[in-house]
């Protein structure tokens, strides 16, 4: 057997899916090309037939990716596929991703089909996938439940059909890593022609146990692909963190004997990008990536540690591309400097307008910050990116006060298209007195799921702030992020832009967990 | 074998010894009664001979809790142990838990000490404690990465001494569930007297794998006691996590046949005060109680949860307590009312003073927010726990202002003992201006670690703000939280809370991982 294991990730679609998690097609595409930096085998680039956002994201995607497979989901029939495949065309490298329910619970309770029923349809849609794309994955959602004699008839269909990979989720988080890994193992005995496809695993984490379970899939079952999404992201407790499964079959080489090609020194800047994008936080003690994660990284050297490292470091914070803080730019860096830094940073901005446009904005923070970080510039540029169609409601100014024993005020001038709006108003505080000054005017109705600040650079509240607002309206959820030194103009951009986002209405699909 | 698994909770001690988790004497006592609320079977309270604060922290500990044994740490050694012996007097029931290291790394890095050595220190060891306290735990640093030989010979004579707990920890979380299993399994065969103590895992999280880790030390190499501690709170990337560990028991208990003595319905309540007492967040994808844990928790149904909730839900919400955001109560509500719902929560303040106090707040509180969550409560009686002697720096009044091409600009107020200081200052925002403002004043020359930002209650920005603040002067770290509607006046508390601390000084050893 191989001892190549494929690096599937999930982040942009299972990772996306999580309730709160959207992306808009520019976040997409950059966290993408930083997918490609750290190597990844595979990036599951969406759900194309899900929404016409979610198709031009895969499209996009395809485009500007060379070195990573490019997948899309599809469920199991032609409309689906056909979109998929289309969405997929300008992939150096494609995948076809089709998926079917295939426990008693699932069919029964959201398919209503029959055993029967299910198979002709994995036939049916596995067969048309293989006519529009060589690499074809077939997943059956609720694997790890699901009757393992109907598997293995399922999945022998699949690969006869010309099925390349073979996906076993386990969708709920039920497996225990010795369970999970029989459970594959026997099923790929009972497939006749199991040796024809790679197997792979994809595990959720509602126990706690989704790394150790997709490597006891591969150990015990003999699976060579792991399904997983950056700081494990994904609907309930996630998925399958790669940055964890990566490194565990790296520090322990000796005892997994397998090949990754992943490049871990991207593994905290993709850690980064991802947590900024989506406003979903890193805790501290998250392993890999969390701020704590090295007991180095927190500036304080126990008695053990600085006798030797390996006493208590089993990894070493460098090669998963924790370095020290980097002072890269202040207010003397020109243009040249700044886009170079840009290029370092993986971001590419779409036109020389774009570059000029972060530029400005850059030397209008380094007036007011003395460093500026690396991640400052990333916000920067994430606030950037939301193109002109899109950025309807645009903050012009703002003015607030608070002292002791009065109320809060706010006074917010913005735009909306070429309209300007002027609103002030009290409120508990000068954030909740400037969003309701907003409200006041626009009436949007949504209600605010999630209010979050994440200092960008720690080290001083000279620092950034970086806020999310998460809105919900009529079922859709969105997040805004805004960021600024000023936490309240912070705030007020992160509210204006996830108004933004409401106003490019998509209708999704839901997919497979 | 019994079928009973011990949970023993590790949050004060291992917990806390996370960088920027420490804790006050009064923060320790209430997650203690949680802990208690819990049901964990054993507290691990603190290190009592660490320094002076932990060894009244246990004691503190010991006194107030009936139902749990409490349990410090000691080192091998006489004072050590005495120390904790006395710290723990006033216990219903008592646990001594001391510790060597058994790796060649550690004996020959760390200690400086031959086998031979380590072998008869912790037969003297354990023979001191086990005349001072009929529990005693005896724990091998670095046990998974010990001479399997060597250490057999260290735990048969620990047992032979009368240990009744012998503890194997991972403390680098190097391990891989099934290696880590049939090390201990493979152990205890080694042992001629294992079966006289119950035998113990301890695992951390550095590869993701600690829960695995921890139920493969159970099933595979037959240990009944697991160290875990709330959120997974710990060193580094943390140690196995309570919640995921005991609800992968029960959920599974088809597999495991366990029984754990918890009350689930009280972990969402733990998790919460750990995360606010230490600002250490939780994000939004951790297990069981992540905010996104459940899929109904978001705010979102989904197609298949709506048809039949098993589809995608393996355990539910309200089992491990949660429950509607419920509004408790309102500027209405009086003092019997607050009282009694602060009972509810487990606080127990220690004089009426301090109910009075407390209720003083809940009253100005309600006046700006019209609906108060268990959550502000919390928080508004966290902001009263810093008892008066150490309040010595105390926020009086403050005032802000910013506005769109000017400097923003805070006026601040406070108490240093009985003196009174104003200052004033610009920065980069409003909260950055109002922390400069009080070190322009005081020049504590403090490092700021962190600034993060937690709304309290989600929903609204009506919310109160919750800042924590972490600050290193001369190698010591402490966090100072702050709670108010007004984020600027949180930041500006939470800055003084942190200045508290530095105060009292401690000096403190550290323990094992």
């Amino acid at each position: 057997m191989s001892d190549k294991l494929i690096i599937f990730d999930t982040t942009l679609r299972d990772g996306e899916q999580s309730p709160g998690a959207s992306m808009t097609r520019e976040e997409k595409l950059r966290i993408a090309r930083q997918l490609e930096r750290l190597c990844v085998d595979v990036i599951e680039a969406g759900f194309a037939a899900s929404s016409n956002g979610d198709f031009e994201a895969v499209r996009a995607i395809a485009a500007a990716i060379k070195d990573s497979t490019v997948c899309s989901l599809a469920r199991a029939n032609d409309r689906d596929i056909s979109r998929a495949a289309e969405a997929l065309r300008p992939a150096a490298r494609a995948r076809i991703h089709t998926f079917i329910a295939t426990s008693d619970l699932h069919m029964e309770k959201k398919l209503r089909m029959t055993r029967e029923q299910v198979l002709e349809q994995s036939r049916l849609a596995v067969r048309f996938a293989r006519n529009l794309c060589a690499d074809v994955e077939f997943s059956a959602e609720d694997g790890y439940r699901s009757d393992p004699d109907f598997l293995a008839r399922v999945v022998e269909v699949a690969i006869a059909e010309g099925a390349t990979t073979i996906n076993i989720p386990d969708t709920v988080g039920y497996a225990i890593p010795e369970l999970y890994g029989e459970f594959i193992r026997k099923l790929r005995e009972r497939v006749p022609s199991s040796d024809r496809a790679v197997w792979s695993v994809h595990c959720h984490n509602d126990l706690g146990m989704a790394v150790a379970n997709s490597l006891a899939g591969v150990t015990i079952g003999g699976a060579r692909q792991i399904e997983c999404t950056i700081n494990g992201l994904g609907e309930r407790a996630g998925n399958c963190s790669l940055e964890e499964v990566v490194m565990a079959v790296r520090t322990r080489r000796d005892y997994f004997g397998l090949q990754v090609g992943i490049d871990a020194s991207q593994i905290v800047p993709a850690s980064r990008l991802v947590a900024q994008t989506t406003g979903f936080v890193v805790q501290p003690n998250k392993a890999v990536v969390g701020a704590n994660a090295f007991a180095h990284a927190s500036g304080i050297h126990q008695d053990g540690v600085l006798k030797a490292r390996d006493t208590y470091e089993i990894m070493r914070a460098e090669d998963v591309g924790w370095s020290a803080n980097r002072i890269v730019l202040g207010k003397l860096s020109g243009r040249n400097a700044f886009k170079q830094r840009l290029q370092e940073l993986g971001v590419e901005l779409e036109s020389e307008a774009e570059v000029n446009a972060a530029f400005t904005r850059f030397k209008d923070l380094a007036d007011r910050k003395s460093e500026i970080f690396d991640e400052d510039i990333i916000a920067l540029v994430g606030d950037e990116s939301v193109t002109a169609e899109q950025e309807y409601f645009r903050l012009l100014s703002l003015s607030q006060h608070s002292e002791t024993g009065e109320r809060p005020h706010a006074r917010v001038t913005f735009a909306a298209g070429s309209q300007e709006l002027r609103a002030e108003c009290d409120g508990n505080g000068p954030v909740d007195a400037s969003l309701k000054a907003i409200e006041s005017q626009l009436s949007s109705g949504a209600e605010l799921l999630l209010y979050s600040v994440n200092a960008i650079t720690s080290g001083s509240t000279e620092s950034q702030g970086e806020v999310t607002v998460r809105l919900q309206l009529g079922g859709r959820v969105v997040n805004g992020v805004g960021a600024d030194p000023d936490i309240v103009v912070a705030s007020a951009k992160a509210y204006l832009a996830a108004l933004n986002k409401l106003r490019s209405k998509t209708e999704r699909v839901a997919a497979q967990g």
